[in-house]
């Protein structure tokens, strides 16, 4: 394939439609996957990622994003970044250092800051009044209903792979908790020689075993890629006591995807062979299964 | 082995060796390695860790630490805090948490009080005169010396592999710069079944290759420690373009180490079979050559 893009959740699917657009016209990568990522953050009625995403344990909306770009494994990422509009582009801004590529709190902040990055109070009065109406029972949750990262992944005409994410992490999550979407290896990997991963569901099972380093891994070492995706997604079960949810998407460099699961996960995907288009994955019998979804409007799940 | 350890920089030596006592007594290897590397955070002589680390580019002694336990592949970890004594300590405690593992800058601070971990002032009179007499130079600082990051890995007599690590991170880095030490995968990974490792050096390269589970998951796939040492600092220094400084130690089930360096890079390896000692691990032509050092004392690298 000449491109593709793939991305988590139904809430993407607008996001990825305008990446495909912009990679159709032969835009880099890096900034298409950016635009796309951006449609999902403004937008206030997704609660997991930046305009509307919901709060942690003290009521502050903290956001984490990463980038990374497979040419070089040049990366860029904010982890509990408060009052700005786009971690992405905050996140993206930093790969062009030497050092100092991964930035946070107070810090993260101030580099925003600098840089002129547009600000905006992230918390709408839709997630405060659930964080009011919830923020009693925080010691009995442990659903983290809400953990729905977005991840782009995307080829482009020269060959380019990237991967980006952004996410509010964690609902009711500690302050300064940081999970797996600013951390290469964890929340995304990207190396243009092999192919990209990206992952989403709770962050410190992913950190815990390198879910995505190791799927691009099994790439390198010759599997393919839906193949990887689902050797990686049953170690992770296997060695993990409590895994809880979990799913993987992957894009390898010809622009075929990989995707696997343990719920019920949405996911959006196209290329220049292939419309975009919203799919669901399924963990049925201990196997993920994938189906194109004909109408859009039947699939609940963000 | 019954029990052995394995430590970066002279700078460890006395906390490895008291790590390894810990271990011959039956301690458990969490606390082992965490007596280890406190007693490196405590002792102010040492500018790239704990009490006397150096200051970032506003002036603040920022830390990270991370710990991980390879039976279940929990860790905890803290970045970009200020003002308590130990981050590995910090960074422990956290570990036995079901999720909020990872927590850095204000919300660690919060957490550490909270948890009434002690405090201190890590700012010394001599690491605060060589910010202020070097801080005008910062833009044409190219080197960044003090990025020694103490790493301990140990074994304890139950099979358990355990791995910490804590530094003040790179000098003179932006405020809210975390590197490779918070992050399993990057700075640390611990597995039980498998093996450890750690690493030391320019934290952002060593993210861009994961490199500590790249090199556990090559003894996974039956590779001796010391191969899967050279094989994967070969490997990072074939992709990235401009790799930096970078030393991994490893250890594997057995208690067997590897090491492999592009620098000079001293290290402590003891166990039940073989006193503690401090051995150069030294890069020449292509390869990483150790030596069991005779005299402590004409080792000037700390």
């Amino acid at each position: 394939m000449k491109w593709a893009a793939i991305s988590t959740w139904k809430m993407s699917f607008d996001g990825c439609k305008k990446t495909l657009e912009l990679l159709a016209e032969g835009r880099k990568c890096d900034e298409s996957l950016i635009e796309g990522v951006c449609m999902v953050e403004d937008e206030p009625s997704y609660t997991s990622v930046g305009y509307g995403g919901l709060p942690d344990k003290d009521g502050r909306v903290t956001l984490d994003g990463g980038f990374m770009d497979g040419d070089t494994l040049r990366f860029g990422a904010v982890g509990c970044i408060e009052g700005f509009r786009s971690p992405i582009r905050i996140a993206h801004s930093l790969m062009n250092y030497e050092f100092n590529n991964l930035l946070v709190g107070a810090g993260a902040e101030k580099y925003a800051e600098e840089k002129g990055f547009e600000k905006r109070d992230n918390l709408t009065e839709k997630s405060y009044q659930k964080y009011l109406s919830e923020k009693d029972k925080i010691e009995t949750l442990t659903s983290y209903d809400g953990h729905d990262t977005v991840c782009f992944l995307g080829k482009d005409v020269s060959g380019t792979i990237c991967a980006a994410v952004s996410t509010s992490g964690l609902y009711m999550k500690a302050h300064g908790r940081i999970g797996d979407s600013p951390i290469p290896g964890a929340g995304y990997y990207a190396d243009s020689e092999i192919g990209s991963a990206a992952s989403t569901g709770v962050g410190e099972d992913v950190i815990k075993t390198n879910a995505t380093f190791r799927l691009v891994n099994k790439m390198a070492q010759g599997l393919s890629v839906q193949k990887a995706a689902d050797e990686t997604l049953n170690e992770i079960m296997k060695r993990l006591a409590d895994c809880r949810s979990i799913s993987l998407i992957a894009l390898d460099k010809d622009g075929n995807y990989g995707v696997a699961t343990n719920c019920d996960f949405p996911f959006v995907y196209g290329s220049d062979e292939c419309e975009v288009s919203l799919y669901m994955a399924r963990f049925v019998n201990g196997k993920t299964v994938i189906k194109k979804v004909d109408d859009i409007s039947e699939v609940t799940l963000d």
